[in-house]
């Protein structure tokens, strides 16, 4: 059964942000990435366990936890996608995986999280990531619109995002202990922040026509949100609200990023993975403290508020650590992805299939 | 394990009807449709729970019981496609699974149909309901061909309905008891029906070349006749012959109702479900109840024939009240929405992405 | 679980080496041979069941097997596409079914080969039959350039690549008897091919350029080569190792065959399916051989020579029987499928969908 789960986040991280535009690169290099981060991480946790600094697992469950660390990858690739060459991505997997696996030790050891809600802090430690790499490359000229989606192309987005929708409830329980809860939380939070996406689409612009990115990031934002509460959560409708909110803030956030934030800081984030990935996965932080606070201090009927206070400082202490870290790493590898050794390929040949692929593309060109 | 089956019936729900002509439209409105669907049958039968009126269940089987009752949505949408807008549409899927669980509710109580038999009429009642919403619809002008399928929507609608093909084992087994009878007899059904399908495509066109739209609707024909007996056929070439019937029934089912039917009833059946869903689905109905008689009659040495013509007026009774209850409140329904309320879609605008969608919609007739 | 298999392995049969060029063809004429051959090998197996030549085996299994072998099917049609006609198509793998379930027979009854391991043949012997049978159909004249890939059917074929991927390690654990061990094993083959493919299509191609056809065939590769012994590797390294080699020899023999071999045979092998399938079947089949002498001479320490040359002896043998088998039954074929009678099709007529279906073929060959 594992192996269906497998696939599930092959087939996740191969239809997110691929196939947008320029398909080739998109689709192969992504493939590629995936490919080489699952090896690299099962490397490196063979390492340790050689190393003694921890316990060997099973065979299945490693290689799962490697495929879900890869995710990471997966969604930093969907902010440079297209501005970063082949051997420029390849470094950045490798650094982004191993400063992760880094990220997810202080936090088990330090924090005391549970080793597989670590795991989960892999859209917030992705997207913030890609955004700080993506931050050190050079902007691309107004006037070049080779990153506009076509209606064919938003179509496949459009099937890819179902695909992975559909797939998200495994990936959320794959490691929960309670997996039947897990997947029914997720489902329903999905289910909301799907319909939820549709709907806010119809209502923010003009003639109440459906914009397609809308629907492409808000679909997954309840999943994202869920993904530290998926296991825990005993009401479905606390679910459907965390959808609900990760709807919304997808698509405020898209109108707010894409307005004030990304040119103050000339960022350019092509997939729009910061608020696809990285403002839902906030959320679900937040969620996740109030939730715990909640719980706690109900069974405790709050009267022991310094352990309270502890629990929080620990929680909020997790994911600033993962945030900071992605940032502050992100900035590095992105000023040592643009030193002149490793060929950082020239503005004007953004969004490039034909500078990777030996293919004859005149006819692409025609009939894309 | 459960989940891979939601994620198969929303491939199916998906790949199904989508896809043939407007892209976005059907691909879209579609999922959202589902989506809605599934939340509102929970709602649904969590209400029903809390009233007392039925026990509850496990989170998962629920939730699979609603992903399959949203299949009636999926197929009717299919009838109305292109000429209904989002609104008209997402009252009709919720009108339809409040009706479809009424009639539901009948069957079981009333004429004692076991609940999983009941969620398998699903095929029957969409497939009704979505022909006689259809006919509430104004006709198409004979002049505009936007409803013709090009090449590449026919690929895609190919490649959706192989992916129908291969999942619908998983569709008919999801809530049967004995599921590895049901998924072999339903494999050998859709493996006959496919080849039936193939060769009468060819001996019916002139020049022996294949036409996609028989394939297209044949090929589904012996899932959908062996859905309500998959689980108690007791040899496999039972299924076979019923898998060949429905092909046979589906492809001449094609022929007679585009010529004589829907010309004489004013019918416009986007997707053709009358005859790939409607009437293979009637086949099952009759198979059901002369294999159940048989069945019976062989048992009892044909003695007990009064306790048989009771069992064949329950089982009759069964599917014409689904039936019935189908068309009547299809038309009631079909009347509803092309209320002026409801602002329906001018024939002109019919089959038309760009009235929904914010795209530049230059590109994509160019490139259709 | 068993039912995600078959999709699976239908997916399978079904991207693999459809979509290149003239996509309805291949698409609907692989699908109709797979559900064909599946049907075929299942009465088979139920006939000789009957004449109790063999024991009955449950229902699922017994599928899973007929699933299996009509991979065989799909292999060899990947060479002779756009060549044969549909009725061709459908005697060549009644016919091939036939042979390889002979084969197989040979292999378990004489050389005491178990059951599930005859079956991994089936890349072997679908890849040299696929040949075999090509090599006997008259050549395309080099003017015509109707097989040609458009930069659309590429990505289409890498779309179907990676499917098969993803479905790859449970294609290879579906009848092994240690099923973690073999997913495991053919993850990490199957991961590593696929790095070694994008770095060596790189190196050999001159811009250091990525090649689709190097990519689309050398990923599956190690999956291929590591068939036979999946279940039996102890160490994931040598997975790897072979992964790799798999890689190399897939790259090195595209480049041999279609520069020496291919013309020197006057062969025309559609879908490259020698390089893709057999030359790393035949490495898995040397691996094997190996593998098996180092763990018994291990065990015994070298002493029982005699014993280890009768072993050797016997897989060898194994492997030739098939090869030979495939090679000289497949010339035969070739010979049977060229008579008159079956009305060939002429030369100029290859690679043309317009010959089978009744599509306005027009568009198609404006948009792709």
């Amino acid at each position: 059964f594992q192996d269906v789960n497998h696939l599930v986040i092959f087939g996740f991280g191969f239809f997110l942000m691929v196939l947008r535009r320029y398909g080739f690169s998109s689709t192969g290099l992504n493939f590629l990435l995936v490919v080489l981060g699952v090896q690299c991480s099962v490397l490196v946790e063979d390492l340790l366990v050689l190393l003694r600094v921890q316990q060997s697992e099973g065979g299945m469950r490693s290689l799962a936890k490697a495929v879900v660390s890869t995710t990471a990858v997966a969604i930093s690739t969907g902010a440079v996608l297209g501005k970063a060459n082949p051997v420029q991505l390849i470094v950045m997997s490798l650094v982004e995986l191993i400063i992760f696996y880094v990220s997810r030790c202080i936090n088990r050891i330090f924090l005391q999280v549970p080793d597989n809600l670590t795991l989960m802090h892999v859209h917030l430690f992705g997207a913030y990531f890609g955004v700080a790499v993506t931050s050190r490359f050079p902007e691309l000229p107004p006037g070049l619109d080779k990153n506009r989606s076509t209606p064919k192309s938003d179509l496949f987005s459009m099937l890819g995002t179902v695909f992975v929708w559909a797939f998200w409830p495994s990936f959320n329980s794959i490691l929960a202990d309670y997996k039947t809860e897990a997947v029914l939380n997720t489902y329903f939070a999905l289910a909301v922040s799907a319909v939820a996406a549709f709907i806010l689409s119809a209502l923010t612009s003009k003639d109440g026509k459906f914009r397609m990115t809308h629907i492409h990031s808000a679909v997954l934002a309840g999943g994202v949100a869920v993904s530290y509460t998926a296991h825990s959560i005993q009401h479905p409708w606390i679910a459907m609200i965390l959808g609900l909110l990760g709807s919304v803030i997808t698509i405020l956030g898209s109108h707010c990023l894409q307005r004030c934030f990304n040119p103050a800081f000339k960022l350019q984030d092509t997939s729009g993975v910061h608020f696809t990935f990285g403002l839902p996965a906030v959320l679900g932080a937040v969620a996740t403290v109030v939730l715990c606070v909640v719980e706690k201090g109900i069974s405790t009927q709050w009267n022991n508020l310094s352990s309270l206070g502890y629990l929080i400082f620990v929680d909020v202490g997790a994911f600033c650590q993962t945030i900071s870290t992605a940032l502050i790493t992100g900035l590095i590898t992105g000023l040592i992805l643009n030193i002149k050794l490793l060929k950082g390929v020239h503005v004007s040949k953004y969004f490039d299939d034909q500078f990777y692929w030996e293919v004859s593309f005149k006819i692409l060109s025609d009939s894309l």
